[in-house]
């Protein structure tokens, strides 16, 4: 044809058939469940928002991310590049009709213009849920639960959620005697802990951070404390206990640890993780993280408190609190190690036609599965031979057929073949609504 | 604050709070549920697309809306217009590993900068299912019964399918002795006969499309004939058994309207109706429309035949058969009459705590309700006021409110206040769960 169309699907974007929706839809389900168990509501933002509520917020690299453009009317306007953004700008625009605490989860798809590699994309999902205009720290561990519980529910058994508080490594950086302009830049080289070992942090802290070796020791020596969570938390309560931010965010921890007690959360869930630092700057209080440890998945999700960034949107502070699940991480986990069983078509069966005269008969036993809920897909070419017919079920994996021939139409009966074991067997349609519905 | 950011939404879109998210949950699911057990499979495709798919497909009014700009590669890209154009690139992308017949659905968001006014939006959901790969018009006919299904169980009791073919008009205008090229401006001008009536068509197609007094009174004396279907049919082929397009469009009525007796689908449902049209010009075959008949709603879906238009992106003819509900519309309806009950919050229960030494108890119904799937809101603020508590669940509309103060813990009760009675009650742990559950 000369004038066909070229077709290709831009890079870095996936087209999603029935497998690919289906496990998506399984992950994003159980999220939206728990979320909702937790009292939290959905909010959906547009695609497209006015560019100033991203620009000059997320730093140089995200900006040069943006799909950002004018609109036919000269606007500046962009694709959402994260869910929270938009948050904070509704939350800004119904400050006055929104009842705080505001628990809201959001999943969305973003864009953000990713050198294409793999498990890289242009377009995917995010899975936010915050608690917006509350302090209460209480907030935070009732998140932590909320993300055990939804991880649990998809099928997770060894993961776990490494807690830390900002405001603690602020004290000890306070405490190691660094100055708090430091603070940003020392917490992305701490981040790399458990990446590249003590040794290396500590060159890192040296050259690239210009922070004293024995500056450095000081602040490494109290992060890689180990031992139980109490235990841990009274070590460094001892040593900080002259620097209000660390007795701060150590009464907060406690806050937490003792919820997840009541709870009788187990233990092998959470973990205290001094060295935890979240890379973001914006976090102000507890953070944390869910990481998979089978295999070598790592962070699933960053969360933590960021009690500064709604009021830059409201002109007044808003307390918040919450995280992101990585539903593109989640999903390729899933799928690659084969956790959850989804078929490659939705049909159940197959209602093939024997002949013209006979669709009617097959069209009736079509119509009474469909009416007991059974996914049918009806053959929709009579003049078609069975043996086609039959061939179609088998390349879409269909598991059973559906056969009415003129014996079946006199017996009042129809034939059943299943298609994996070839196996087929004459039942009444009563019998055989029975046997789709519990097969 | 000097620095504060201004926020505002673009014109034309949205914030769905958890009231439109989840009525427009309740429609999407309803069609998902219908389309499936019909075999029909999920199909998403990205946001953006090359604009090429688009451009100089849907005609000069289309392209005026098209978000088009270019990305940081330089290519010239847009955000989709419609569904049905990705599906068409898919389908060419994968042409030799998808199975056909295809019947896929798709229900995505699309983008037009539409002037925004009263029901017109920029962002809005599409809602498409289509048979791919098959020009039997069984599958047209599984379609309209799907849409009445889907129709019903969203809870609409009065609308109907108005049924057409566009080879019947073709060959109703061949018999009447108008020209083949002056088809699409015929029936652009025949689809207003139920709102402007036939005098007014009459005077657009002897006026604007200059079609003779005579050669117009044939066509709308044809396509006003009114009847049973089958008397209707008879009437239709006894005129126009010369004309071999129209005779092939009844056969294939009659094939639809046969399928629908063997199911035995309420004629009130369904109409013959040799006026309907559909606008748009790459109809081949039967065109149907769904139209709500309570209230001036009018048609909710637009359908039919299109075996052309696949073709351009494959290379090679791909018949195909389908439709889109209008979301926006039904969403709009079902608000704006109530048809379902949505809450306006998420939160089943609100668990107040009364101060802090009992925050424990608190948190421990709370996390015993979400174990019995209760959507609960725990209160985070120990110290708050229970007056401030309760006033929290007022405003936020939570109907049950749970009081656990000293005596309860006593007793081993807690109290249950219902928020829109104002009655209380004391109820051991287990009556709670048992009342929460069965309220």
């Amino acid at each position: 044809m000369a004038d066909q169309i070229k077709v290709q699907k831009l890079a870095g974007f996936r087209d999603y058939f029935v497998e690919d929706v289906k496990i998506r839809e399984y992950v994003i389900n159980i999220f939206k469940k728990v979320f909702e168990k937790y009292g939290y509501e959905p909010l959906e933002t547009p695609a497209l928002e006015n560019s100033n509520i991203f620009v000059g917020e997320l730093g140089d690299e995200a900006e040069k991310l943006f799909y950002r453009f004018k609109d036919q009317g000269g606007r500046d306007i962009m694709l959402k590049y994260d869910v929270m953004t938009p948050m904070c700008r509704t939350v800004a625009e119904n400050i006055n009709n929104i009842i705080f605490p505001y628990k809201r989860y959001q999943i969305q798809n973003v864009w953000r213009s990713e050198k294409p590699q793999k498990g890289r994309f242009r377009e995917f999902t995010q899975c936010d849920a915050d608690t917006i205009g509350s302090s209460s720290v209480i907030c935070d561990a009732e998140f932590i639960q909320m993300g055990i519980e939804a991880l649990t529910n998809i099928g997770f058994k060894e993961f776990r959620a490494n807690i830390n508080s900002r405001k603690l490594l602020s004290g000890i950086i306070q405490f190691a005697g660094a100055s708090e302009k430091e603070f940003i830049p020392i917490c992305i080289s701490i981040d790399k802990l458990p990446k590249i070992g003590r040794e290396k942090v500590k060159k890192e802290l040296i050259e690239k951070r210009k922070i004293s070796p024995e500056v450095s020791d000081k602040i490494l020596d109290l992060i890689t404390l180990t031992g139980e969570t109490e235990e841990l938390l009274t070590k460094l309560k001892k040593q900080l206990t002259n620097i209000p931010i660390a007795m701060e965010a150590i009464d907060e921890l406690e806050i937490i640890f003792d919820y997840f007690k009541t709870v009788k959360l187990d233990k092998k869930f959470y973990l205290f993780t001094p060295f935890i630092a979240r890379g973001l700057a914006y976090y102000t209080g507890p953070v944390w993280e869910f990481e998979i440890l089978e295999g070598e998945v790592g962070s699933v999700a960053g969360c933590g408190r960021y009690d500064n960034i709604i009021g830059k949107f409201v002109g007044k502070e808003v307390a918040a609190t919450g995280g992101s699940f990585g539903i593109e991480r989640l999903v390729e986990v899933i799928k690659s190690r084969k956790m959850i069983n989804i078929s490659s078509t939705i049909g159940k069966v197959l209602v093939t036609i024997f002949d013209k005269e006979l669709f009617d008969n097959s069209l009736i036993v079509a119509d009474e599965l469909r009416k007991n809920n059974i996914s049918t897909i009806l053959y929709p070419v009579p003049t078609d031979k069975l043996d086609k017919q039959l061939k179609y079920a088998n390349k879409k994996n269909i598991p059973y057929v559906i056969i009415i021939g003129p014996e079946e139409v006199v017996n009042g009966k129809v034939v059943l073949k299943d298609m994996k074991t070839g196996e087929q067997q004459k039942l009444t349609q009563q019998d055989l609504i029975k046997f789709l519905i519990s097969n």
